[in-house]
């Protein structure tokens, strides 16, 4: 029987997602497990196959699996090492070679890996938005600000297989917001859900302005955008705020490389009716004459639960 | 006898350079025709065909050009076109099919074009500080700032052919400078040439300190730089405060393509001893700490009066 099906694997802080995917795009099998459970590489490991031979003998897909790709933080596509991967409980310091302790423990089935947005670039290339693009920037907005560049039809990985750290380019140069990589000012600072929920309590502190994120004790991105659903005037700048400074960044990464698109994805994304029109207008007031509404925005059309381990399994073919 | 020479071209608004070069980069012969004494675009290339004609007589290479290269403003590397060259006389308005017209005049020698940062990109890589390397972002620091990006050995020319615009990335968000290109804040606005020379005449007027500068009539970049040699402070602080902003950009764009090294060319790189230093610091400060003081500040080797054909007639190849 052919080796036709793929293994993607996606994993965060909390939990690794793993399933059986076929050619088209359709899932299989899945299941998730733990991630967060262990300090041990070697435990985690051998979860995570024992994880995989279940969802493989569930699909049926026995000695048909081509390869297995996995999405992780800090995963460097050159080497399939995970370096200091400060939010995995088990990789914490130092070097992990995780793609071949997993290739060993799956009795040498390929592994490839790289980080979460490279992989959710590949998995709008293969199955979603941004099939036929040969050009394009994939930007996912979530707790951070992740980015996953296409040129030419391949993931840019640079020199040391780190490339795209878009959400750390520089958004405010004075008295920015203090990131978590140690700089100041970075787009993830203010674009992403954390920015969000950041902004709109800034504003909260700095104004008297009415407004129905004031009866909350946490306020966090998902409150905002509910506000601005019922109108609140106060939360639809914080989103207008947001898209400008997505925009006029999205204008320096254009000039950068020409892409065919800008895809948007992750769970900020959710919040298009409020982001798009501000983004596509900074994006087109910042950018030269030459690209002004020539580079299209485009919203991720994948089944937001499927697209992570979609997006990984992307690397196996 | 082999076919083992090219002609490299490089067409600016006052002069089109062009040479006979080997495969070590020796320019074998070369002349120099103008540019600028002709709205016909069949007149300018009726004219270089036989410069041509006359540099592969006199290098003896009848029937041995590979191919020809042209570094060439707005020209777009996958048509072949050269559109809105604003700075030409005879290709101002419109699109001049230009590599298609030349191979027309020369028997169908294969020509090739690209913009002269791009051009000058493939120079390094084939001749010059860049050799050996895949990732690296050539930065031409001149009237503007032109910018040519290496990635996985290959020039990035993006969906459209018009890819590395960084000279028009922007450097500084709020009143910053207008630009030709119709923006205000453009880098090229405040690190190229004219930028150098701006700055000094701002702070000259802004101020009451003293300066060597004062004495002139006309500010130019080169009296910045005979003024910083002598020890002039305000004429220093314009190359700090340069080089600063030089910086701080790099650090985006290394968070974009993980480049092995930043190259710098042209003429404004020439002050070197005054730039290189506040470039670094601000390159370091302001790009995450993965990649930093990992990163190759590299001054182009190249001898600035054949680098223009020398990467040029890169493309040729």
């Amino acid at each position: 029987m052919a080796q036709d099906l793929v293994i993607g694997i996606d994993v965060g802080g909390q939990t690794a997602k793993c399933g059986v995917v076929d050619a088209r795009g359709n899932i299989i099998s899945q299941t998730v497990i733990s991630s967060a459970d262990t300090e041990s590489p070697e435990a985690f490991v051998a979860g995570l196959a024992q994880a995989l031979d279940r969802i493989i003998a569930e699909a049926g897909a026995e000695g048909r699996i081509r390869g297995i790709g996995v999405g992780i933080p800090n995963g460097n596509y050159y080497t399939g090492v995970v370096e200091n991967a400060v939010n995995l409980t088990w990789a914490k310091a130092g070097n992990i070679p995780f793609a071949r302790m997993l290739q060993d423990k799956m009795n040498g089935i390929p592994v490839s890996l790289t980080n979460d947005a490279n992989a959710a670039a590949m998995g709008e290339m293969t199955y979603g938005a941004a099939r036929g693009m040969k050009n394009f920037i994939m930007i996912t907005l979530g707790t951070g600000v992740g980015s996953g560049i296409v040129i030419n039809g391949e993931v840019v990985y640079g020199h040391d297989g780190f490339a795209g750290e878009l959400g750390h380019t520089c958004a405010v140069r004075h008295n920015g917001r203090p990131c978590n990589c140690g700089k100041c000012g970075c787009l993830e600072t203010y674009a992403s859900a954390t920015g969000v929920a950041r902004t709109a309590r800034e504003w909260l502190e700095l104004t008297d302005e009415p407004s129905l994120l004031r009866s909350l004790d946490v306020i966090q991105s998902k409150n905002v955008y509910e506000a601005a659903k019922e109108g609140d005037k106060l939360a639809l700048r914080v989103f207008e705020f947001t898209g400008r400074i997505l925009g006029e960044k999205f204008a320096d990464f254009i000039e950068f490389s020409a892409p065919e698109a800008i895809v948007l994805f992750g769970g900020l994304a959710r919040a298009r009716e409020f982001l798009e029109a501000p983004i596509r207008k900074a994006m087109d007031e910042n950018v030269i004459p030459l690209w002004r509404g020539k580079v299209d925005l485009v919203f991720s059309s994948l089944k937001e639960s499927d697209a992570a381990i979609l997006g990984a399994s992307a690397l196996g073919w």
